[in-house]
């Protein structure tokens, strides 16, 4: 299960082409073996030789009923303008109307119909949508690998399991950050792999980072460090580099091509997470409306080429990164859609498996998801316009919070220092305890009683650690969302009271 | 993995009450095994002893977004009155307009709403959903054991691989009627299981039955049988019981009670398959529309009394049936949405499943699925009554179809015969080789040419088998779906390439 290291020591990867590289030992001898036919597919390698097939046959195979079938003649979402169109941006009146019709069966053969979504479909999305996601991801993340394909998801967390079961054989080794979106470690424990933490920098003022020295010495000596792991170095580094959920670190440029290179050095797979990455947020301001939609002209290329941080498919050069998105944070988590970019040996069995296991995304979810986008925002760009509207609106409800929180005198006394606040709907706080407290897993989870007797859910840091024990003392840190609450007075009364729980707790010697 | 035979051999299923049966022993180990815990969910077990929660806590736990932040505002769904409404029903006009309108926040609460549907909702499907997929149960299948469950699906196919996941250790077996919707053999070995077939009773012109008397035979006398396969009695019988696909089998009353009891005997899992038991048709008759629509009087009632196959589920007196349905073959394959009912105990696993792997289905799957079902068909007797149309409509269709094939000189010739032609989609037919031929299975997918030769596509039963040299004997038949094509001139004309193709393969002595 070691990488075997002829082909990696011998080229740089920034040098490397893509086809000088094999990722295909990488992936699960479960996934590999794995095979899958339709019964009703009609083979023709042992065609009699004077075969010649009809170029129009008619079906009687497939179970698949005629589109008639389905009672649906036509669909029409009616659409806003702004996220919060009736609080935030409540002043900001568009007159048109904004109707998109959607067809059975559209006339124009390049848009997608309700026929046609409403159908049996290919695993990987309907083709319009597998067209729109290249589109996409040609666009915006430039792949620097030409081997690349794409496949639609139901959604990230249902991406990741594709990935889990492509890549990890029992006892492979997936490093997390200690701190993570946590759920997918039950995807590598469920086919029998093995999570492994690594340290993030945490900092009172700057937020966490990922430490590269640390990560590069864990790598060249693993055997030491892991003597129960010897031999198997990390298949893969699972990482959310952009708004990290849940510590808000956003991996600089520089950190990112270093990851890469140890990934290439020590032959892994980066996982590259990447669901609100979109959202990354200006900096945190007393909340006034008006200002902040006047705000609202940055300019698509301009937020391209400047703000949004690189996916680490732009070092991609030998075939090593598979990023997975959703659909879930920029456009509505219900639609359980999303979609991985990775090597096309790695989408090859994913397809595979969703063809037993998990079957084709929803239909209408393509149909909307997609129509909106090009019928009402004209395309990618204009989707992108959108996204930069919905961040205007987390930015606003962000700097809501954050300053009921700097307002409290719990943040006065320096109880709760603010660590991160520019991630897309998350804030990370750090509790303060004074140096030398001990328990702080104990006294945290106390804390977190006091939260609900004043009436505020939070998410303790530590309940979304890879290994509890490893990371007890950075156990400290609470994330806070503004995404969920209805409105402006229910941010600001939910960090009063926070700032007033912390403040009894902190004043009450830890204790309830 | 033997049964435990203490409980089994001293009450008979009849006779037993839904509390005197344990199923756990027969969940998998992987399944039980199994956690799933949400970072953001609080506990209480852990608090103060003077820990008085707030009655209304403000949330800046969850990740998720606020409705707000979905662009849709407003979906309408235009409806037809009639499948096929253009063709096979085009006389029938009814004057009112079909439109199904769906707000984001419905003003009465028991409606589902856009922004409910497009929010992440629960793994078994959205509460309105989850409740109209009970009463729906209730009404029509009346589980004889209280213990029910239901959970929705990505539809059939995903619900079974859920199945599979639940019941399946490596090395568990699973009998088959030995053709069948193959596919579900990728689940079962997916997750180490065996898969097993038993013979079904072939008879030219009443179709195919399942062989009580050898079934029964091969349970009693397992280890003789199958030495391979000692002390490992199969842990379930994986059967599509009405309009069996592909043989178009429907298992009578007596049957499914004379299985069930072998079920009990021999503390197997029964898992019915029923994608399209709701259209079982009316006999063949030569086609006519206007007689068919006129024949447009079978009442709700009388069907559900008179029509429509007893599910397993009215016998389970001890939780050992699954019922796995969709929504693919009445609705629209393209929802991806289908449900599972089954002992409280297993669906509790597969949530932890879901909860893990798969997530939720799609919301606007659910969203107009369930709101076109409730505002336009007005509940569950109505949505039955457009399953009764429907149900006119594929008759039409079958008609045309096999009115074409008996109209040929292939079966004037008797080189084909129609086993079977009143199951939902498919008929199936005998290809009629003399006594005494040899390689049915090189001769039938040699035959298949002539077939794309003509311009006919079909499925070839063999194909179909769960064990090719276990089911030769049986090898010569062909399942036609009169689902996919558009046209009744179209499906003629199948019929009739079909014939010719069968003629010329018989008259030039098998040979292409």
């Amino acid at each position: 299960m070691a990488p075997t290291s002829t082909a990696l020591n011998t080229s740089s990867s920034t040098e490397s082409t893509s086809s000088t590289h094999s990722i295909e030992h990488l992936i699960s001898d479960r996934a590999k073996n794995r095979s899958f036919k339709h019964f009703a597919a009609n083979a023709d390698e042992n065609a009699p030789k004077n075969f010649k097939p009809h170029p129009k046959p008619l079906a009687l195979s497939f179970g698949r009923p005629n589109a008639q079938f389905f009672p649906v003649k036509k669909i029409t979402v009616e659409l806003d303008h702004y996220p919060f169109q009736d609080t935030i941006f409540e002043n900001e009146v568009i007159e048109e109307q904004d109707l998109v019709v959607i067809d059975k069966f559209p006339t124009d053969k390049n848009d997608l119909g309700a026929g046609e979504a409403l159908q049996y479909g290919d695993v990987s999305g309907l083709p319009n949508f597998q067209k729109f996601l290249r589109e996409f991801v040609e666009t915006i993340h430039k792949p620097a690998n030409s081997e690349w394909a794409i496949t639609a998801t139901n959604g990230s967390g249902e991406g990741l399991n594709k990935v889990a079961d492509a890549l990890i054989n029992p006892g492979d080794i997936v490093l997390f950050e200690e701190f993570t979106f946590s759920p997918f470690g039950n995807n590598v424990r469920n086919v029998g792999g093995i999570t492994v933490p690594i340290k993030l920098n945490f900092k009172a003022t700057e937020g966490a980072d990922i430490d590269i020295k640390y990560l590069s010495h864990l790598l060249d000596n693993w055997n030491d460090i892991y003597p129960e792991y010897k031999d198997r170095k990390p298949k893969a580094f699972y990482t959310i580099p952009t708004c990290q959920n849940p510590t808000g670190l956003t991996q600089s440029t520089a950190t990112r091509k270093a990851i890469y290179d140890l990934a290439s050095k020590h032959d892994f797979i980066i996982l590259e997470d990447d669901p609100y990455g979109y959202l990354t947020l200006p900096p945190f301001q007393k909340p006034n409306k008006e200002t902040l939609v006047s705000e609202n002209s940055l300019q698509i290329d301009d937020y391209l080429e400047n703000h949004l941080p690189k996916s680490y498919l732009q070092f991609d050069t030998e075939g090593r990164v598979i990023r997975i998105e959703t659909f879930s944070k920029v456009f509505a988590p219900g639609l359980r859609l999303g979609f991985l970019v990775a090597n096309k040996k790695i989408v090859e069995v994913v397809k595979k498996y969703s063809s037993i296991v998990t079957r084709a995304p929803s239909g209408p979810s393509q149909l909307i998801l997609l129509n909106v986008i090009q019928q009402r925002f004209g395309g990618i760009k204009g989707w992108l316009q959108w996204i930069l509207r919905m961040r205007l609106a987390y930015a606003h409800r962000r700097n809501v919070l954050i300053d009921s929180i700097v307002s409290s005198s719990a943040y006065e006394k320096e109880y709760i220092k603010v660590i991160s606040c520019d991630a897309g709907m998350f804030a990370s706080l750090l509790v303060n305890f004074p140096e030398g407290t001990t328990d702080i897993v104990d006294k945290i989870n106390l804390l977190n009683y006091k939260f609900l007797e004043k009436g505020v859910t939070v998410v303790l840091g530590h309940k979304m650690s890879v290994n509890p024990e490893f990371s007890e003392p950075n156990a400290n840190f609470l994330r806070l969302s503004y995404a969920p609450l209805d409105k402006d007075e229910e941010l600001t009364e939910a960090g009063k009271r926070l700032g007033e729980a912390v403040e009894e707790f902190f004043e009450n010697g830890f204790t309830y």
